[in-house]
């Protein structure tokens, strides 16, 4: 007779027949028995991250193409204090994850080793489901709890801590996941109320958000549209949105506070479809929270909890909206032959250059402004943005993206700023021979902080102030960065340069980073 | 009349005047204000890093040295979350900490903007005290309630969250710092009973922690020793300990399991003073959690919290102690001058070179097992461990250890795994022109996780779990990763191009970087 399977196996076993084929991990020594059951079964990838940002962003990245949860590994209560920030947003982008989080055993917890902390209480601010198992027994149907949690609509960040003699107890083998609920349909009353408001002749935004704003819920929005003369509109942050030639186009609305205030003005009725309410990003003195015009009506929809593409349909019938209609397609950008390396110049070779079937990882802050609407025409590809703030995702986000689809093209947008909170993550697209292209926007400096300085009301900062933000002495050499992480890097300043280095990047696989000077 | 000063400089002038004269930062929006006033206000050093680990640990290093807290300033929960694991450090370090982290306007928190998060929720599990500020007005008094939280003995991590519009709207100016409670004396049956067990005749331990460990207590408890035969022995990771020729040589509780169990074989009585008990780092399967002899007594001398210098005073009067006497000052070290570069030479080239007024910040984990008892006759230095077990401390203690002591060589003893975790601290030392030596130990693995394999019963360990602890494919470059953050770096792997190195980094200021490897 075989030895009985412990509880990590169980939990392997349960992970891989729910569906769960890869987990990014940093383990410690309480995930031992976790990681040895790895090489006893099939079905599991496992990969390495040098920082638990990067497995928790990778963990965000991978879902969002994926469509299904990754697992993620991490170590006690200071491993899953590095994953957070990137958990925020996948909890913002509502991500399915699955994160287990090792644990001393039950009976160790009593005397406060030094790695002892209130794990639950860590994981619940960026987290929709926690538990902490019990037993080996149960450790198999806690795990199988997990990915129905993280698969419950619209995608929910779910953490399961692993006792270590959870771990290495006997277990039970693996799990079936419970049935996992369908997502709600919208009311009645809600589409009554739409109808009203597409109705009166006023002016109407659908906005658009989770699964209304891909494609499919766009083509049922561009009919209401052409039908109502509603006008359709992205949220300023979108977990995904699938783009480019063919598509129906969209515009964002935009991050700056005054110019976001502006793209609602004139709306009597905003109509959220996935949407949350428009509100500022931060608040600002003398300046509204709720971005939507004094005496608008908010519709409610469909919340993201609820069947958005069924909503829209419902709507579409209830207008008469005529059928869909191809998509005219304009012309590709053209390359731009001179002109100075800067950010229009840059977005219109994104926006001739972006390989059909990309997935572009944009954490592009202050430079990339413009990228969003200079790329409308570009080859088909998948746009994943920075959806929760915290930034330090792209370098993850677009790790994680390779994993999911190894045949696609990823290019993250990468501010530099941003990008050095968990640049470790590179050395992961090495040991993993990922297709993945930084680009890195060196201005050497907290751009953003520049502006908002001002839009807070702190004005003529003084050097100390101004030396918070820059980030020029000593010069970031982000070549040499990639170089000790094992990716080959390359700087480049002018024009013809970027684009050079950018054809080479994409004309041969594996991961390369181009340090773009700006 | 001047205009109103805003909360946010009532805050900083708070600080300053209690005494808090650095900031640790990676600010954002949020903080713009705080930022803004640092210009306004003399005396705050206001120190840059590109990730807020960096910050936390900087500030744990910092006041380990300084002996009060400096500041943090980080940018809502997901800068608060980044920064938790060398929070996590510095709790259990009982380092003193004041945290000021920026939130978003009271009255904009509702409307759930990305970056909302429960931000008390996430410092409640590495902070002794938490508060919300709710108006300009009060911020001031609710920082000095902070730094008094903080400074309250044996020292706390406290956190102050920061709304925007407390910073921004007119405050009153700074306020006084309440007082802060005295230690408590240890209670009298306390030392009766450590006297009962010191004249039992049977085998004592007084073990030490916290202000008992360093020289001062150590050489009260050396006098309890010589006349009562007790032995002494340090935590296996300690704060701060002040040692080397000229002080009291004390050796530490073994990491190991087994060998922990061993070294407190054969003590009756275990004496704690500013110590915990003896616990397992980990819980490993069939070994015991506690790991004191069974039948052992354990005994409270002082806790952490309480005045252990009064209570080995009076200790030492019970038993009748003779008075100090001066260390016998024992050779130093000689230089090795052939062999290969192992963990032994490294010791020993430590033990001749570690210039006097050192500071040396250990996170060596498996390659440093020996350095201490081998350095135990270097010149007079201090040295600092990493204490809660969360990896990634060492740069960032370097970094905060060398601003408290301008004058005084830092050295930081980095194993590779640890290091990569905040790896961007280099940068600082960079920026700030920090004396100090970081010397990489590079096996290129998580070496401890190879015994722990085997420690917790994990056997026979696969590809995919050996994969799991090397970091070799690619092999991580800290030249190169150093040379990106505008540190000189140099690689070594012979005993005399060590030595040679190491002279070198010792003899010229700023920041140094070996990769030993080994």
């Amino acid at each position: 007779m075989p030895a009985a399977m412990n509880g990590a196996e169980s939990l392997v076993r349960t992970l891989v027949e729910g569906g769960v084929e890869v987990c990014f991990t940093n383990p410690g020594t309480s995930e031992m028995h976790f990681v040895a059951a790895l090489d006893r079964v099939e079905g599991m990838r496992c990969v390495l991250f040098l920082f638990e940002g990067g497995a928790t962003g990778a963990a965000d990245g991978y879902a969002r193409m994926a469509d299904k949860p990754a697992s993620t590994l991490l170590h006690l209560g200071p491993g899953l204090a590095n994953g957070l920030a990137n958990l925020h947003n996948a909890k913002k982008a509502r991500t399915p994850v699955v994160n287990i989080v090792g644990e001393h055993a039950t009976y160790h917890r009593e005397y406060n080793a030094p790695l002892t902390s209130d794990i639950e209480g860590l994981a619940w601010p960026m987290s929709s489901w926690v538990r902490t198992g019990m037993s080996a027994a149960e450790i198999g149907p806690d795990g199988a709890a997990a990915i129905a949690a993280a698969c419950t609509a619209p995608g929910q960040v779910a953490t399961l801590i692993l006792p270590a003699n959870t771990a290495w107890d006997p277990g039970t083998g693996p799990a079936p996941v419970p049935a996992i609920p369908e997502r709600a349909k919208a009311g009645d009353a809600a589409i009554a109320a739409a109808v009203s408001a597409l109705q009166s002749g006023e002016p109407v935004l659908l906005h658009l958000g989770d699964r209304a704003v891909r494609n499919e819920g766009r083509v049922i929005a561009d009919r209401i549209a052409r039908e109502t003369g509603a006008h359709l509109m992205a949220m300023t942050s979108n977990a995904r949105i699938d783009r480019g030639a063919g598509t129906v186009p969209i515009e964002r609305l935009p991050y700056p506070i005054d110019q976001g205030i502006d793209a609602l003005k004139g709306f009597r009725h905003i109509i959220l479809i996935g949407a949350t309410p428009p509100v500022g990003f931060f608040a600002y003195p003398g300046k509204p929270s709720l971005l939507a015009p004094e005496g608008s009506s908010t519709i409610m929809l469909a919340t993201p909890e609820e069947d958005q593409i069924d909503a829209l349909e419902r709507l579409a019938e209830a207008v008469g909206a005529p059928p869909a209609e191809p998509v005219a397609a304009a012309p590709r950008p053209k390359l731009p032959t001179s002109g100075p390396l800067d950010q229009d110049t840059i977005g219109q070779v994104l926006g001739a250059l972006i390989p059909k079937g990309a997935v572009i990882c944009d954490e592009s802050i202050t430079t990339g402004r413009n990228f969003f609407a200079l790329t409308r025409d570009a080859a088909p590809h998948t746009w994943l943005q920075l959806s929760g703030g915290s930034i330090g995702l792209g370098i993850p986000m677009a790790t994680g993206a390779a994993i999911a689809c190894p045949d696609r093209k990823v290019i993250n947008l990468q501010a530099d700023g941003s990008g050095l909170y968990t640049v470790q993550a590179l050395w992961t697209q090495a040991r993993e021979r990922l297709d993945v292209v930084t680009l890195v926007w060196s201005n050497r400096s907290y751009a953003i902080l520049r502006a908002e300085l001002t839009n807070v009301g702190a004005l003529n900062p003084g050097p100390k102030a101004i030396g918070m933000l820059s980030l020029d002495d000593p010069a970031l050499d982000w070549v040499s960065l990639a170089r000790g992480f094992g990716v080959e890097g390359r700087r480049v300043e002018t024009l013809s340069d970027f684009i050079e280095a950018f054809q080479h990047a994409l004309a041969n696989p594996g991961p390369h980073l181009i340090e773009v000077a700006l």
